[in-house]
């Protein structure tokens, strides 16, 4: 990990058995182990999301051409990577059909029907899907040619309420990242330069890898009345007055998976937050051949299987080998029963992310056992913080910008003009990109723009990133 | 209804604000009324397919073309209805990619490296994904360009236990549809005519709508090792001898929302079964404006929502107009509340699939309305059945099967004597296909073919279908 932590990662993430590559370039395969982490991400946000009344959809996974083509900055930014379809069955099509790489223009031209009157408003709408960008390098989970996501569309009377909307869902995915994913993550917004294509406003979260580099981890987008425009989306008010909508899109991807795997895994592989693990618990027996030793083990997976997701390790394998398979594939907790423990009324957890050994009396196992769960998700969640927090550098000028980018993995505070050459120039010479203008700064941690010396206020966290 | 049923089915879908249709031709959007009925089906067919072993992955939605073609009646079965990106980016492709009809190839390919030993099997995977076929003719629902579903492609040692697998799953979506969806269905197999692209044999239910029509309601499909010498699936048994693989897959798709309105519904819209309904009673307060009618329904939803899936109608409109919209919703019971019931400490349930209203004191509500769901849920598989055996005809010859096939809308049952030629012939002259063999054929109503007089031993059921 310490040596090669591209190498460490894609090891992982073959080993763990997330993924496995596929016949096509980009494109993998989401196996058992990685697919039930997904399964608890979007049932976890999913139930977040209807909280905040969002409606599931379902829109058609393709897009004319013409209609991609309506909003310029738009297509601008995703032509250059669609996947098209251009035959069906043995017929060549009269139009081309984009294979989605996100779906704003067919919300929008959804919405231009489907949205008369302020009565239809807002509208909040989602789906979980499958999207297509035709990148050139490609990652397991990072950055894949498919992979799977939400994407939150929605439409409002008023600008006000559109970027309450935004800001809402930038918050939702905050909050789920720190408290299911243990994974802290910084709020902010978007430079003119790394916003979303077609958006008026794009809001991010960035977490810190565990190399130093920065993930964004979800975004947040207010179009305005852009889309809108383009799209002819107008709604009668009270007085029966046409106004054009407001509106909003909001997603996460799978890229949370490569995510996980980077800020808690370690060199005997995966470490998983205890929330979004399919498995917190594996019983494994110690030496089973010894009377009794199997049934007890039986009899504890009964019982906690009433209070947590777990399952038991009766393979022929060495305890040896079970444990190293249990760490590997980042399993929280491990409990070991034994004869010596059956007969002292204990048995032996194992916690995946500090290996700490703690004996724990079988009496009363079922509060102990999710408490401990709850100590380690806490813990995991504290020392991530830790971590990142350790490795936020200020910069005072280019020279000691260049100087951190150069020797110190992690992110970089520094002031900014607002002239988007100064991003050019930092992205070319040192490989940096802001990140983001975080919400809480208030922190000025001076005058002048890191990379031009020219009067500045805008605080950027500035990083490499995935 | 009873006038032009086609029209009708296209008017529910659509005031039922289940679709709307999208710029592409073939193309749905599935709104929010129509995907949470899709998410309910979801979750209990997940959970049921839990039960029995199966684990969730997630397989590219791109074939290429040489994969495709590997398994030689399988790609003469999809060919002619792919739709194929060529394109990405601004590239062509050096090979053409079928956006996934089906998924058996790209399994296939996986578990010929995911498969070694006898230890890896068996395999029982399932994908919830969207799929492609470029069809000329489209309904909402029955048959459509894209589609959602969920196919599971299992791999075995033993044909026995291939077979095993099939037979289990074609029970989940029997008893699924029968518990879950109020439908009955008759189970048996398909011809061999009749049965999927390069399987070796393939099991079906059939659902009989309301205008007599059958419809494939999911299909079971046993490979045997076709599809793994194909690709090259083997095993290493205990002995290190290597064997091929036996496989099955199985899928049910949206076309159940299609069947659940056509078994169901009637002249004023949509009526859901109480299990699979995302809204399963609708509050309505009569005479809002009266003082304490709102509080005391909002106090109402409060208890119902503990032990129902609930909602209440709060709007402007008028009483009426709001009954015609939970009729046409296909909300399984309203639930009025007025000033006069609030004195006499009772509400007015009055149930969608028979319009019968009932009296209910409000003391003991939470047991009295669970309970009445559950009948309800049960009225209404019977009298799909009931409906269902009253459009069961015995044919004994071609005149009688031609008659009943022109005046009598329903299944037709009537002796095959296993030639392909006889079911060419009705299909060709009646537009009556074979729709399948039923596994409870004790019954042998002749001992002559239906089609050609010569002796016949198998039992079918005949019918037109969607």
């Amino acid at each position: 990990m310490q040596d090669d932590f591209a190498q460490w990662y894609t090891d992982v993430v073959k080993k763990a058995e997330l993924i496995d590559y596929s016949s096509i370039k980009g494109c993998m395969v989401i196996k058992p182990a990685g697919y039930a982490i997904w399964e608890n991400i979007q049932a976890e946000l999913d139930r977040r999301f209807k909280e905040t009344g969002v409606q599931n959809v379902y829109m058609p996974m393709f897009i004319p051409e013409s209609l991609l083509e309506k909003e310029k900055d738009h297509v601008e930014g995703f032509a250059p990577e669609v996947a098209w379809v251009t035959m069906g069955g043995l017929s060549e099509l009269q139009e081309r059909l984009a294979v989605r790489p996100t779906s704003e223009t067919l919300f929008c031209d959804f919405y231009k029907n489907d949205i008369q009157s302020y009565r239809d408003l807002p509208r909040v709408y989602n789906q979980w899907c499958s999207v297509v960008r035709w990148e050139k390098e490609t990652r397991p989970f990072l950055r894949s040619r498919e992979f799977l996501w939400q994407e939150g569309h929605t439409a409002h009377a008023t600008m006000e309420e559109a970027q309450a909307r935004t800001i809402q869902m930038l918050g939702v995915y905050a909050d789920f990242c720190e408290d299911f994913l243990a994974m802290p993550v910084i709020r902010g917004q978007k430079t003119e330069k790394e916003k979303f294509a077609g958006a008026e406003a794009t809001y991010t979260i960035e977490a810190l890898m565990h190399d130093g580099k920065a993930l964004q981890s979800g975004t947040s987008h207010n179009f305005g009345d852009g889309f809108a425009k383009a799209f002819g989306i107008q709604y009668a008010d009270k007085d029966n007055k046409l106004s054009y909508v407001y509106q909003t899109s909001w997603g996460v991807t799978t890229r949370l998976i490569g995510a996980i795997i980077m800020v808690h895994g370690d060199d005997s592989g995966l470490v998983l937050p205890p929330k979004v693990a399919p498995t917190q618990v594996m019983v494994v027996p110690v030496q089973m051949h010894k009377e009794g030793v199997t049934e007890r083990a039986n009899e504890l997976l009964g019982r906690l299987k009433k209070v947590c997701r777990c399952a038991i390790d009766l393979t022929e394998k060495s305890p040896g080998w079970k444990f190293a398979e249990q760490e590997m594939r980042g399993i929280p907790l491990r409990v070991e029963l034994g004869p010596k423990d059956i007969e002292a009324g204990q048995c032996v957890a194992v916690r995946r992310d500090t290996r700490e050994k703690i004996q724990i009396p079988l009496d009363g196992i079922e509060e102990k056992i999710p408490a401990l769960l709850d100590k380690v998700q806490n813990d995991m969640f504290e020392r991530a913080r830790a971590h990142r927090d350790a490795h936020i550098f200020d910069a005072h000028n280019y020279d000691e910008f260049k100087d951190i980018a150069e020797n110190k993995p992690g992110f970089i505070r520094g002031m900014w003009c607002g002239d988007q050459a100064c991003e050019d120039r930092i992205k070319e010479e040192l490989a940096v990109t802001s990140r983001c203008i975080p919400f809480n700064d208030s922190e000025q941690i001076s005058d002048v723009c890191v990379c031009c010396g020219r009067p500045a206020k805008k605080l950027i966290y500035w990083g490499k990133a995935y």
